[in-house]
């Protein structure tokens, strides 16, 4: 096996710097295998490495820094991060693994702006209408779902949907190791003449293809169960649903602590239970669910959330790796191919 | 203030009149001031009613039976029921609300054909575009916030969305008492630039419009904070949002039974918690939130959860009582008027 480069952009995230090289500096240790490249400030990356790997038996020389002067903020518009940020770290993220420099890229920056130069200087496959940002969920067999896409693209036609579900599928295949992993439309209702015109159609055009096993609608209500592997919606959908999980997750998180805090017996019984539990719990820590892909372009891109710690954006990172070794592009490539030869 | 009359769908829930009834014999304790009229098998109502209202001091002269012969089944496509049960216990229930006899009516029915005959025969009051499904949501505040559209409308345009801002404002300021609510577009962003074109559209009418205190976007992660009162979306969206919610709880509930479940410590110290906590988490009792109106139609509709519980049933009847004496319709069509000539 080829040794793989995974390019990380320093300076995206709303923590700095300094999260994202902890998390190379343990990546270090445990992808020996791989090299990097980390864009942005060089005299600050320089220091960064240094300060991080002080006392650790780690060898940098298996990471080299791309010296970039500009970042793309958060509040930056995608148009103009391609017009104004040609030396932005996260550009220079896309453009080394669009040259073949490396495999993958890793950012933590502005999700739109990420999509937009992904889109227009890594582009898509051959075939592929438009890259989908999924991310992995947690579902309650304990094994792990696949929800797409999540706000690449607001406003999906029917066969874009239909991609989606081809490109979640080896996805889940690949990565979960589900010989045929089940297939479902995110609707507001099982029954074949629920929702929207578009949301029928794509479930008409998986409904005939071979190479997805196609299992119909689910609702909202089992986004998370045992009905399906690959879970397809359209941007808007996938960040409604994802968010207002957040939402209601946050809301009864919030009513807890306050509870919990109100006496001194409450209190004690909540401390032993968690720690009790604490294991039990593991699998919905969300930092294990950290890194979205891009996928259905022609390398491997990683989006960490904005304000990921180091053990989050460490995730992303083995995300990456992951999808670089498996070489998931070209399994997406081969998948799409087959097919449109079914198709026509 | 006259008396109001509620007509209520006997037959209509997944566990049948029984409930129902249990439910009516509440009302018929707690609100003195209401009429009710059930709708439904006759002979069984008759018997459910004296089981029921055994042993307690309950004046059933206070409900009429209305006999229908004809019962409106889960599966059944809302077209065929408009064709085809036009004596079925909803059906009766829309028309005594339409006809004057009564001033609400409450099902735990087919959702499609309860809008449909609502639509049909109940209308829209002048002026409205589409009536909207509406529920209570829960909040950090301890308020209660309303969202809107659950599902009577999957696509919906500008101007649609724009008006279940109005008529959702009215409502939260009838039945939750704030003065000027704040109304906000569900939204895969907060800033102006995010987002599917119609809800962009919405946004800008909102935001002209006099009537409404309108807030802006907010993602599905603010759905339950104080951040609005009012959120609007499509019934597809709202459907996505809700149910996910519910997906997430689901998958947390389970786990967390299964886990307190392994050991007796975990089980006790776990039920020692919930005695303490119990009256602390009432307000996220589901059975209260049941009852979701349909709102800008020409007479109050309460759609109850089709397996609500009796309890959760009567938080229903509740609902309607409440919108039957604040004259709900009357008011949103002042509003919507008033809306109407401030546009032209």
């Amino acid at each position: 096996m080829a040794k793989n480069t995974v390019v990380i952009d320093a300076m995206g995230g709303d923590r700095g710097p300094a999260i994202v090289v902890a998390a190379l500096i343990r990546a270090l240790q445990s992808f020996p295998e791989t090299d990097f490249i980390v864009t942005g400030d060089e005299p600050r990356l320089k220091s960064l490495l240094a300060r991080e790997s002080k006392g650790l038996s780690v060898d940098l020389s298996r990471v080299r820094i791309h010296h970039t002067s500009q970042i793309v903020q958060m509040s930056d518009k995608p148009g103009e991060c391609i017009r104004k940020k040609a030396d932005s770290s996260m550009r220079a993220a896309i453009d080394l693994v669009a040259d073949g420099t490396a495999q993958a890229c890793v950012s933590a920056g502005n999700t739109g702006a990420l999509m937009a130069m992904a889109y227009m200087y890594l582009k898509t496959l051959p075939g592929v209408l438009r890259p989908a940002l999924v991310a992995p969920i947690p579902n309650e067999a304990g094994k792990q779902g696949f929800l797409l896409d999540l706000g690449a693209n607001p406003v999906c036609d029917a066969e874009t949907l239909f991609q989606f579900g081809v490109m979640g599928s080896v996805l889940a295949r690949e990565l979960s190791g589900i010989e045929h992993p089940k297939v479902a439309l995110l609707n507001m209702g099982t029954e074949e003449i629920k929702g929207p015109d578009v949301v029928k159609q794509a479930g008409l055009l998986l409904s005939q293809s071979k190479s997805v096993n196609y299992t119909g609608f689910i609702e909202g209500s089992d986004l998370f169960s045992s009905a399906a592997d690959v879970v397809v919606c359209d941007g808007f959908t996938g960040n409604i649903a994802l968010k207002s999980c957040e939402g209601m997750a946050k809301l009864v998180y919030e009513h807890f602590q306050r509870s919990m805090k109100s006496h001194w017996l409450s209190r004690s019984l909540a401390w032993i239970l968690y720690r009790r539990q604490r294991k039990s719990w593991a699998w919905l820590n969300p930092d294990q669910y950290n890194g979205a892909s891009l996928i259905g372009l022609r390398g491997v891109v990683v989006k960490s959330h904005g304000n990921a710690s180091a053990n989050a954006f460490f995730s992303a990172i083995s995300n990456a790796i992951a999808e670089a070794e498996l070489n998931l592009p070209a399994r997406i490539h081969n998948q799409v191919e087959q097919v449109l030869q079914e198709q026509h």
